[in-house]
């Protein structure tokens, strides 16, 4: 028999029963109960949020023992504990709703109760739901207060994920280089308002997607950047002295430490980074732009691969997959399109994260948890489809090189090299003379 | 010499020169002041809204004498002068910024000084600025609110701007229709995915693209139907009493009776109708979708008549101008993607009007005035897009019956009339054991 | 020890591993491989899209029957296998990605490898991956084509959440009609343009609130409604007679039947329905509007109740979590925020929907996924924010009756009084000689 | 009697009728007839961009004189004649649709009309229409075509706009300086979730926001300055070789020499910038992220000012008009509310832009025409906006001293420094068992 066993437990707002073995507490509680998922993700769905939340934690208490503003004991505890949950990450115990609402309390709280928990438990092997001798208010967040954790922790996030996302990034723009390498001799027609041009070759067009693509990552390399300017000391709404100033100064020394870097400072303005987030809303504007780029680019895929006979044929993709359910022999460019409906899906995210730029209000703007939900979204969903796309499409990808061969000596080119030696009315003439017919402009060409 | 000439006139604010010869008053001269025009359009630019801001004066005027709320010879001088301005309409009157802030107040007083001053100077021989007999608030303005006058002028303004928008959609409709009708023995390959796909002839994929119109017609106007029901009495934000009851009552029939039509009514619940103008948006959303129709329906023509050589080349476009001016012999689509731009045009429109949706609050949304400028904009650039479109592409299009010949005897609806006959998997294994070999593959049909 | 088992499949691209015990075979397993879930969600995600295309396949499998176009007994098994499915549904055999490329195959070719894969070894006792006696194309699929699979199923998908969420929307409708008559008699002032206007009460402003949302509300039904039209019969982009002219005619009497319903009928156009899903669209663009009403709602809740002390303080919302980490006794309106943020995530996911409309294509759209998925998200948080806000806060909230009584009584509802029985010119001329002195304006009113 | 009187002149497409007088020809004549405008803006309404192709004709006349690729006399009259139009700018003569179809080529060709007919006419006395000795295309657009020719005069366009642009927004952030420093001794309540939280003064509030603009601008700044990098020289699509390699090695130094500036550089990938104009997009970008900072700036504003008595009343904006035409007394924050609007404005207006970017295609991209104009017209309007807000509000206004006073008396600020000196938990468990009494809290600090 299953019963359902809990500890009941207190805050501001009353009692509450909490499953008995839960390393959160009633505030956590409180949330998951408010604010139950419907497909909605939760925040353990985030590890690179949950890793910059607890670093925070950990941070904190560091600093604390430091200033001897928490015993030394109790302070190691929370760094044990926090070591410990990094390692183990416990999933379940960070069920809060990723977006749920206040501006963060509950991620906060959620982290702050099951650190408290767990180091009373090992450490000082009291029961849970004691929060003694180590509190989640008093000593966890000591020092803390959700805007700047939070606020911390969503640029600790971004940045740790960026390794990954930029990594496929430039491994796209790799196989771009391998390709227009070695398609380079490779001649095709170039099409102004889908209508026949000039010739150029393959790594022409190969080395303007490379440009963009660089210039992308370059521009989000900045935007992300920017992030290392964190906002932690300034509590609740940016103002000095809601920390102690002990723990102010050592911050940024501190996180570097911890982080083997030398790049964290503060943010120039406290009460600015409380009022906007606009930071992490450019990231989100510098993705919807790649991945704009990218649903173009992988629709010049499909458009250069449709056919095989009555579309443009210019190159040929791998088969990945049978293309439909009722056609044999139908091969579709599945993974373009896999591309398009990932860039389609991430400027869905990055759309929402704007919304909440023109709605923040005041000294501090509550919409955090849904920025930095959204935006962690766009990036995997953007990784997912630039992988597919890089692994399965570009890299196999092959011109049909008797069909570009024929396509550049067609009329518009070779009007263009008539151009080219006799200028545009003569060759308009011409063109009108021999009405298009082409051998007769070649003529002209070979005088 | 051109000296500036002025008279000075006083409001709540205070003093202000106002030019001499101005019909305008002291605070229509104030919103000119605070918001000049810098590319912005002013009032005058939309004479549908122009027009029911008029009508709804006159009818105010009307009722007002009916019910002796007003002076006869006063009342009457008001329904002269608005016969007068909708005549005449001196466009220079109505500068004010169709967007200035306020929710439309200056708009409103824009109206009640220009008629207060041209019925005192016509009908009473009283020099300009004197409002003596008739006062713009107390007179012109008697029963109004700007909330209720200016949203009841925006319903008249979209119902008068959709004759000429539905019947140029209409007209593109039918043209389709034309085509269809005409091109119905061509058959074509049709795609999926932009891989070939099984045969299928314009009328078909014509009569597609009427349907959708059609549907997007009939939302429309569903949509502008809504805008039937009014709030006029329902002044300041709805509240019943805040123009008289005698005045309310007749409000209904007054305006049927003017507009000669049996479909005005009152809105449902005026504190809703204040505090949301989803009717407007509603109508927004619906052009949008339209606009993002027919941005694909004219990409389809630019796909289908990509060429002359290299492309697609099913259907060839009229030749309406020299398509480059560095390539001699270039055509190309300009007209499609003139509509697509206006179509993008529209749903930049559209998004402001969406913007103001979720920045509306309390019992008044203060942004009436750039939701009904966007939402004139987007019709008349679509207007402007589908009659260029109708006229100078769709109507003088015609597939190219060789290419399309071609097409349908291709491999893949070669298999599919296999598979037709024999099942998928039958067909799937001849398409493997022959290569593809479209030859072999006849054969099979042949069988 | 737990080695990976496999055995190997088939298909035109070639062989493939395929976990021994999967139900699923090699297209599915493809899909699989070339996108691999990177916190995208795969189609089991969507249970009501799932059933969809269960119940569009068991529809096929019993129209084939009575039109003997499959032997009875392989199609009671497909329909005993379904049934089956649905009762059960083993959600780790549906992990295709939810918006993989190709317009669905993966999708419609995993519930027919699935369902061909149970029947096989259910009925007739034949291995996993042996598709015989029952093929996952020729029999599963038979009459079928991805395209009017997907979309139909789409169709019953929406239809099917449909329950839930107007249930939902009409609760907090409900919800409003209670409190606005629970508090009719208490009034409140309005604002307009957040400045004092006239007073009324909160069954006013709630009544328009109630009035909104059924409005809304009837839109999406609507909408919905429309969705009754199906393309099923439908196949690869419209084509009458790519099923038997016997199945096409029985799918319309043998879906209501099936759905106990007399709603569902063909689509005016077939091609119509294959180039463009607008009507899906469409639902999206009315979730959009909705999301922005609930948006501006919840923020005018925060906004009344916004305080304890420096705010408008009309209205107290439920304590229902402790408001900061770092504040003792602030209590914040967590739950109207996560409403906010529940209408931005919906506003993104109907983005990503609509950025689909323009680009589509020719004779088919291959974003369906994108656009299902997009949708249902949209309705499962619409629906969580609007059952947190009816449950958690609007049902508890009440009006602070003295801030209130003593808001109707200050300067602007004050001058309202006296310009109803003095005029506006005299009111403002009272106004401006007693330099809005509030005793002496009264004192005019009782004259 | 006023008779139309044309003359007759013809192109590939055919002969047409230009008005006599004309100073532009054939294709243009073309351009305005095909689209006609509807309510949208001509060329002609974007001074700067019909600057910026006027110089670059200047540039290639002057540098295919030094190449000797045109007869000096003729380069002297086309660089005499631009400086002329540059001077005098006849608008009416560049009357083409801001964004009709096609990439731009009317505007182009307009531009080459002109200077054509006034440097024949002018210089070599010949009349209007005989293109002799200058040629449009052969002489005025020589090394040019309007691919690159429209994208570096859209490059020199926004930076030549930046100045009026940057210079309004650096006058905002000086006014918030001003404003600043003159309050900086006036403490406030700051607020998170609309709640009361700690005192700041307006100093740290408006700071923020300083520090936010100053961000932003730096950000356009970055994002503009891109633009120095120009693609003229690869004509078409990017392509070596389609302008004189003579002219190409001159452009940058004769720019650089004719703007007086040393930043103009060439375009990293000359194929890129043909394949995407995303550096323009960028600029939009920024723009929209401006555009919703000073949209939730102005609500700020808004909100702070409300009232006069029942809203936050903490600050008093300058009272510029009457505020309603039914309420005598009322005062609206009519300024910042048309801020609000230019935002929601501008932010349609770069939605119009970023749809450009996912539909461009290939080689080029022919939207060109739409982003610039939306581009140019955002800007006009957040300058617009911030010029009135600047001067008509944020200057001129001054907190309520007293208000503010008592607000950062109020319990959650007490609380606040209770907890500064006893914790967390002490200062919950103090604010329940006082039941918030003011007083008693205040006596645990001073104990």
């Amino acid at each position: 028999m299953s019963e359902y066993q809990y500890r009941v437990e207190e805050d501001s707002i009353g009692c509450l029963e909490v499953p008995i073995n839960a390393l959160y507490g009633v505030q956590t509680q409180r949330a998951i109960r408010l604010y139950p998922l419907n497909g909605e993700k939760p925040l353990a769905a985030y590890p690179e949020l949950l890793q910059g939340l607890l670093k925070v934690k950990k941070l904190a208490a560091l600093i604390n023992i430091e200033t001897k503003e928490i015993d030394a004991e109790m302070g190691q505890a929370i760094v044990a504990t926090v070591d410990y949950l990094l390692e183990k990450m416990p999933m379940e115990q960070f069920q809060v709703h990723s977006f749920h609402g206040g501006g963060g309390v509950s991620s906060n709280m959620n982290l702050n109760e099951v650190i408290a928990n767990v180091a009373n438990r090992d450490t000082f092997n009291q029961p849970l739901g004691s929060y003694y001798p180590i509190h989640p208010n008093d000593h966890v967040n000591l020092n803390n207060s959700t805007s700047d954790v939070l606020n911390t922790a969503c640029h600790l996030a971004v940045i740790d994920k960026r390794k990954e996302f930029t990594g496929t990034l430039q491994g796209l723009i790799d196989t771009f280089e391998v390709q227009a390498d070695k398609w380079k001799e490779v001649l095709k027609l170039s099409r102004t308002c889908l209508q026949d041009a000039v010739d150029i070759s393959f790594a022409d067009m190969f080395g303007g997607y490379r440009a963009q693509l660089k210039r992308q990552k370059q521009r989000l390399d900045n935007s992300i950047d920017e992030l290392y300017k964190i906002n932690l000391g300034g509590n609740i709404i940016g103002r000095k002295g809601d920390c102690s100033d002990a723990f102010f100064d050592k911050i940024i020394g501190n996180i570097n430490e911890m982080e083997a870097s030398d790049r964290f400072m503060h943010t120039d303005n406290f009460f600015d980074a409380s009022q906007s987030y606009d930071d992490l809303a450019k990231v989100a504007a510098d993705l919807d732009q790649l991945a704009r780029a990218l649903l173009r680019i992988a629709k010049d895929f499909r458009l250069m691969a449709s056919g095989p006979e009555t579309g443009f044929g210019e190159i040929i993709l791998p088969a990945v997959q049978p293309g439909s359910s009722a056609m044999p022999g139908k091969i579709n460019p599945t993974v373009p399109e896999y591309l398009v409906q990932c860039a389609m899906q991430a400027c869905g995210h990055c759309y929402a994260v704007q919304m909440t730029q023109d709605h923040g209000e005041l000294d501090y703007s509550p919409w955090q948890s849904i920025i930095i939900s959204n935006l962690l979204d766009a990036m995997s969903v953007l990784t997912s489809g630039m992988q597919a796309f890089d692994q399965h499409c570009l890299s196999g990808m092959a011109p049909d090189i008797k069909r570009n061969n024929a396509n550049v000596n067609t009329l518009i080119p070779t009007l263009m090299r008539l151009k080219k030696t006799h200028g545009y009315s003569f060759t308009a003439r011409v063109y009108k003379e021999t009405g298009g017919d082409l051998e007769k402009i070649r003529a002209y060409l070979e005088k």
